[in-house]
């Protein structure tokens, strides 16, 4: 089998052939053709990770520069950079699997996406020879000339370590930001990874990973408490404290950028490196605390017309925040799509292939702001619904987090009411979705009328010894409820849906997999549609944030989708005071 | 006079007639028929500065942007924005002087160069409206949206100064740096000029302006000691102590950093200024002093292959090495064209506008390093020859810097020596100036014989009751003389030049207007040209820097222009061994 005029490259050891035209990159044709060659450096021929092997016919010949990284790096002879082969000829290679771009999950519940890894930090290691001293005018000039950058933008501290280097022992590493910034410059250390922190910046809680950039391992997990709760357990609460003086706003910014330097070390701790080899963190947070971590005022959130100071922001230095990672290293914050729907949101959307996937489909964020996102074709659009803190176990009179303790699941049976805590502790509170199951049994049995009302005198219900839930915990619950739904119905409206029509609802947020969904299409907080179609998608923020890490082409990208999304503002809907009334009954959706 | 198919401009009061195509822009077409219209904002509509008088004919339509500009400033129905119009049909006009391109003159002495004005950093005045804080997903994007920048690199102060800001009441100032960073964002203070500085950072002395970037204007002068003197009066003594360690290093940048900030205090003092109002820093340095101030070590600078960290740096944050300007304000290096050719001399050339002047011509900066600068059609060679202080006063027995009661001239009239100090005050030393001419006349009485021996049996003349010339101090000026001459000649003979083929000396450096052509030539400092040919440049590495701080397009320029000078090592020529002795000889060129 023969193609008039074409190169014929056979792949072992399947024997695979694909066909190319004479003067074609190599690399280009093996990715044309569904073959992830990794091209890590942009076919600049300095990273040596599209390395294959030549088992038969011509590459062509090698320039210096390939010549120079085959034998520093004690390469075969047959063995060939893929990006620097123009083809001349047929061809029989093998490509070793570390020359093909490695794929990872990014997230493990519910979904599963896979990411390219294309951090970007990257490493290259460097030697300079005694005889390019003497030709170029400057050290930088060296290393750019060989890093094939046209006017990097260097780090201060790099240059202070260049300016230290021992070139006539060492070779070194050079770490580049975007292709174009050089952070680091440190001896060779090649067999130490490039580390990165992805880290969902809660209200609540912070939760920071340790991830390998370079293998897109998860090195490390810690959680930690967001202690800015001191200054009240909701948004809003935050707002109002920092909206009192700049004196606020910075105490705010010093106690967020505490309690991340503390997960901060401790994922170094555990890992046993220093903090300074982070080189960039990707932070997933909501508006209000993306502004506060920056210690900017949040004035503008918190009175009309409520708008963000920022969606997008370039990448900043650590230092310039004070985050104890590398002084040089970045901080991306996931961008803010509007003002009350956030960087943990876009960073849940990506993390769910949202803009990838066939709608029509849902994605809402069940917190204190239930963030409501749904797209059909290609259009998107986004509302946020103040459910109040119900959901996270806030203004209840027994209410807790989803932490030890906290009664997460209730069923009625025979004639009794079971409940489940979290990691089965003694029973010492309630939180959202036992919430959401106790005041389901409860409606099933009569004892709450779908009205709200607590059928008996007492107006409340003991559920243990020291446990109640009262009238109040239940309109509290109503609240959150109708927020909700009414929520999602304007924006399913407004699109022209109807629930059946969704593929799918993602849900995010603290209730985690705890929540029955049958309880919540009961209480009309879910629409009644089958269940298989309701995904649980866990620390979607988290996920975001890893895979903005990870790739950063997934960066742009983002930016460019949520400039899409439309933002519906649900109060100014002249249904929302009607559907929310009605909203306030539970019952299924009709 | 018609033209087929073209319109007719006529610009008044002189009625000078242009022709255009139909669509195409009144401010390209006036741009390019000589007429220098502003368009400092690139097109873009929204800075104004292109305003011009429509006296007849049509402009067609304008666009919303240019009506609100219009309203807002009040300007009449009839004028418009040039580079908002797409020509129609046949127009008479008039164009304000205020909407030229101001042309200033950067070197005051020896030559006049013109430069346009367009500063790196750019202000603009901006109005948002409530409808717009409803729109837009942030207010950055809003900014973003008006000036038409795409993603903005934003300082994290400039965000705070918004998040305070009251838009109800007022409009804002924006920042921009490379028409891409905002860097500053204020209340509207429009008629308050943008301030930036330009310094000539010396090893002895500093001098920094205050300039206005809108007008070009220099505001205020002020110069001071580099107090890393006192760590030895040259640079290779600065480079000897910071080699000894880093500590040594950060004590030489807070020094130099310190007598910075001092300048920059006394102008912002002298025009009744904050400092933070400077936006920008253009320092013009030797490569020592630029390492220094950024707080580079400068062991490479020491040591064989002696070689620059870095030739053109990124401008940097003041912040980051504690200059007191504006803290997100930058700092921009003229840039190191090697080793021991810097940033000093990159701006002199510029200064002197060496590289579109025709030559062949030299440019010699007569300091303790003597750079010498040869161009020939478009090819320039620059070497560096070590004249050791004696130029500058330093290893005198009786030597001073060129300061008050230094004798700078010396004539031998009526068989008596007749001495000039500066400012005529009490002789108390011997400056480089006056060294050549004390020297060239006891050459001319045969007291000095041309190989430099006192032919009096003492061994030194008594010049003042307590001044005298020592032997040494001839060696001295000796060794001066040679390097310089050597270097020249040697620069000369490898572009197959001779002395009579310069079109012009420049000289930059220390001496100034003082020194006497006739004596540098009797001595052979200075080849034997027609004298009118040598020209004195006075401070051109200031010059250079107040055009770099002026005029953006001028970096780049610059930049690609060292790019192109070889570096001749003089030490490694087979001749110079040979040169130099002949070299030190008392005597004009052969």
């Amino acid at each position: 089998m023969e193609k008039q005029g074409k190169i014929r490259i056979i792949i072992g050891p399947e024997n695979k052939i694909i066909w190319a035209k004479k003067g074609e990159n190599l690399a280009i044709v093996l990715r044309n053709n569904g073959i992830n060659i990794n091209t890590w450096c942009n076919f600049k021929g300095i990273c040596g990770k599209c390395l294959i092997e030549i088992i038969s016919g011509r590459g062509g010949k090698e320039k210096k520069k390939e010549i120079e990284l085959k034998k520093r790096n004690n390469w075969p002879d047959n063995y060939r950079l893929a990006c620097q082969i123009n083809l001349k000829g047929d061809l029989r290679i093998r490509i070793p699997d570390e020359s093909k771009i490695k794929r990872i999950n990014v997230l493990n519940s519910g979904l599963i996406i896979k990411t390219e890894i294309n951090p970007g930090i990257k490493k290259y290691k460097l030697w300079i020879e005694e005889k390019e001293l003497e030709k170029e005018s400057s050290l930088i000039d060296i290393v750019e000339k060989k890093l094939k950058i046209v006017k990097a933008k260097t780090e201060l501290e790099a240059l202070k370590k260049l300016s230290q280097f021992n070139f006539k022992k060492k070779s070194l590493c050079v770490y580049i930001y975007n292709d174009q910034d050089i952070i680091k410059i440190d001896e060779d250390k090649s067999k130490l990874p490039i580390y990165g922190l992805a880290i969902d910046v809660g209200t609540t809680t912070l939760v920071g990973e340790a991830i390998d950039l370079e293998s897109g391992e998860i090195m490390a997990r810690e959680a930690g408490f967001n202690n800015q709760i001191k200054y009240g357990a909701d948004i809003l609460s935050r707002i109002a404290y920092a909206s009192l003086g700049r004196k606020n706003v910075k105490e705010l910014q010093k106690i967020i950028i505490n309690d991340l330097n503390e997960i901060i070390k401790k994922l170094s701790d555990k890992i046993k490196i220093k903090r300074e080899n982070f080189l960039e963190a990707v932070l997933a947070g909501n508006t209000t605390m993306n502004h506060l971590l920056l210690g900017l005022t949040v004035n503008s959130l918190g009175q009309a017309p409520f708008i963000s100071l920022f969606s997008y922001l370039k990448p900043i230095r650590a230092k310039d925040i004070n985050l104890k990672i590398n002084p040089g290293g970045r901080i991306f914050l996931a961008p803010n799509i509007h003002s009350f729907i956030g960087g943990d949101i876009s960073a849940g959307l990506l993390a769910a292939d949202i803009f990838r996937a066939e709608g029509p489909l849902a994605f809402i964020d069940l917190g204190t702001n239930g963030e409501i996102v749904i797209k059909k074709d290609n259009q998107i659009v986004a509302a946020s619904a103040a459910a109040g803190p119900a959901f996270e176990g806030g203004n209840l009179s027994c209410g807790l987090p989803a932490i030890d303790g906290a009664i997460s699941r209730a069923e009625f049976r025979n004639g009794q009411m079971k409940i489940g805590t979290i990691n089965n502790k003694p029973a010492r509170g309630i939180c959202g979705s036992g919430l959401i199951d106790l005041i389901a049994e409860f409606v099933r049995q009569g004892i709450i009328k779908p009205d709200g009302r607590v059928a008996s005198q007492k107006k409340e219900i003991l559920i243990t010894k020291n446990i109640v839930l009262t009238q109040e915990d239940i309109r509290q619950a109503q609240l959150a409820c109708a927020a909700i739904k009414t929520g999602l119905k304007l924006l399913l409206e407004f699109l022209g849906l109807y629930p059946k029509d969704l593929k799918a609802i993602y849900l995010a947020g603290a209730f985690g997999q705890e929540l029955s969904i049958e309880n919540s299409q009961l209480l009309g907080l879910l629409p009644s549609i089958e269940t298989k179609k309701i995904i649980f998608l866990g620390n979607s923020s988290l996920a975001g944030a890893r895979l903005l890490l990870l790739n950063k082409k997934s960066r742009a990208l983002l930016f460019s989708l949520i400039k899409k999304i439309d933002y519906i503002s649900l109060a100014k809907n002249e249904n929302f005071q009607r559907y929310f009334l009605q909203a306030l009954r539970f019952e299924p959706w009709s």
